[in-house]
């Protein structure tokens, strides 16, 4: 079996996580959003990257959903010494990781291939892929104008009401081979709780995602971001207000199914939301209430089972063949 | 009062350290060797110039000789863990001033520049400047071939016979206006006690630098870093050895003598080689005695006003003016 995650930061690190852990060694794939990437203090930063690389490591902190557990700070300190920026703080592990994917790209490495070395050097089991090669940044117009994402994000607390999203670079992004080859020989293909407009979503702008995977024969599910009309961490409950759209599970249905007709075969949503699941299957996708919110590992292997579950139930009772209804736009 | 020191890392550190005690803020000016500076990880490190800094900013590790104190060493561990070299370690608050300096150097500013931002950043009273802007890398000859020289010192513990030193760059380097212009200004230069070889001689390379010490009308004085026929730390005696010349008080006038005729006023050396001075004053070069071996700030200080006063009674005997003396070889 050959997995397929899409994902952001924490959420969907979380998830990949339980996959990884109830999958076999190896058959986890999870392409990353790179359009949240910058550059600070001359370092290139790939936070989603990180945060799965992390947690897939088991390496991750705990307790804020990105950076290293037993983090020190002693670098931040002198570089906030020296004037540099202090809104975005990278501890003293995790600024080796920049300073060692700074220094092979400039050496003329890829992400994918530094990416594939960091995560060897961590002993990750499974594989990770950023989404391109290409820079994509993502960014978001609020009414103080156009931001760049960690500044909407961090150092503005993503305080700001988003009135539209762009991720430039996109248009001219390829998708990496690695990224193709693994959709094409997926089994499954899994939506992260991640943000459907700023991790999902742009993941699925890179031209040639959306339709590898139209092209594709596994299953896909997705697990919404949105429990009982909130977002568990982050604005996506506040862009589903301002951009269009209900903060709902349901919404999250809408959404995939008006921008990505066909898609989405099932969404796995909240136990909490099961009153929206026959509005979900109306949209012609499979709603499957679950326990969605993961509080501690055990609670991500549980939610990675049943994800697992639905993609083999689907896959023993599918007539028709999916595929037909999969064409979507721009692929 | 305005005094220039020329210096390499730890010898020179302390000794500008002891300068700085006893002179008003800001009387004094360090030109720091640069043929030492390295990439590492992507980074551009400048060993001798961080010593001098961290030394005058009162944060310089006692125990080492170089690096910060009350370091960490988180970042190391992780770029070991990455594959990265390990044979010179990087603790992470020192991380921090190698990534602030690449950074800025790489947004167009000079080293020079950087410098003065990173020694106002840590508060050092004095000024420090980097010997030239321009990229220069000593190398030596070894039995083993060419080596760069932290390959030499650090990597492999300068145990290695040096036959042959080179000035990679040197040639085609400037000094800097701020150099030259300090040393125009000086009422007093220190050569401090660093390895006449690859840091004074580094420095005395720049083109610019002998003739501005041969235009100025300041009292030269040397500090002997060969104490009792051993250096005190490093590879000048073994450098003596190989190169020619004498690991001694005595070996360290001639070395000046011979190099750059009519530079060198004063030399202080150790108590201990007091036998030699006579054959120091007949290379007619005043030789002092004193204390010479720095085991605490107090010693840097009472060593730094022995040179004071060799100078200042030197400006109150001299008959007649010493610059026509000190036409230089090279300037």
């Amino acid at each position: 079996m050959s997995v397929v995650a899409l994902a952001g930061g924490t959420g969907g690190a979380k998830l990949s996580h339980g996959l990884q852990q109830v999958l076999p060694p190896g058959a986890l794939t999870v392409i990353v959003n790179t359009g949240d990437d910058l550059s600070l203090h001359g370092l290139e930063i790939s936070p989603d990257l990180d945060t799965v690389m992390y947690t897939l490591a088991g390496l991750a902190n705990p307790d804020t959903g990105w950076g290293l557990r037993d983090e020190t700070w002693s670098a931040a300190d002198m570089l906030a010494r020296y004037g540099g920026p202090t809104w975005f703080r990278l501890g003293d592990r995790d600024l080796a990781t920049h300073v060692r994917r700074t220094d092979r790209l400039g050496s003329g490495a890829t992400l994918t291939e530094v990416t594939r070395e960091l995560c060897d050097a961590l002993g990750v089991p499974s594989t990770i892929l950023p989404m391109t090669d290409d820079p994509v940044r993502t960014r978001l117009r609020t009414d103080d104008g156009w931001l760049d994402f960690q500044d909407y994000f961090v150092r503005r607390r993503h305080a700001d009401d988003v009135r539209e999203i762009r991720y430039d670079g996109a248009e001219s992004a390829r998708a990496t081979p690695h990224v193709l080859d693994a959709i094409a020989s997926a089994s499954l293909i899994v939506l992260a709780p991640s943000n459907p407009f700023v991790s999902i979503g742009t993941i699925l702008a890179i031209p040639g995602i959306v339709g590898a995977l139209g092209a594709s024969e596994a299953s896909v599910v997705a697990v919404s971001p949105i429990v009982a009309g909130a977002a568990l961490r982050g604005p996506a409950d506040r862009m589903f207000e301002t951009l269009g759209g209900d903060p709902s599970a349901l919404g999250v249905a809408r959404h995939y199914a008006a921008r990505f007709p066909g898609l989405v075969d099932t969404l796995v949503i909240d136990g909490r939301d099961a009153d929206q699941a026959p509005a979900i299957e109306a949209l012609g996708i499979g709603a499957r209430p679950a326990d969605t919110v993961m509080v501690d590992e055990a609670a991500r292997a549980r939610l990675a089972g049943e994800v697992l579950s639905v993609a083999r139930e689907r896959a023993g009772s599918r007539v028709p063949p999916r595929a037909p209804t999969r064409a979507s736009p721009g692929s």
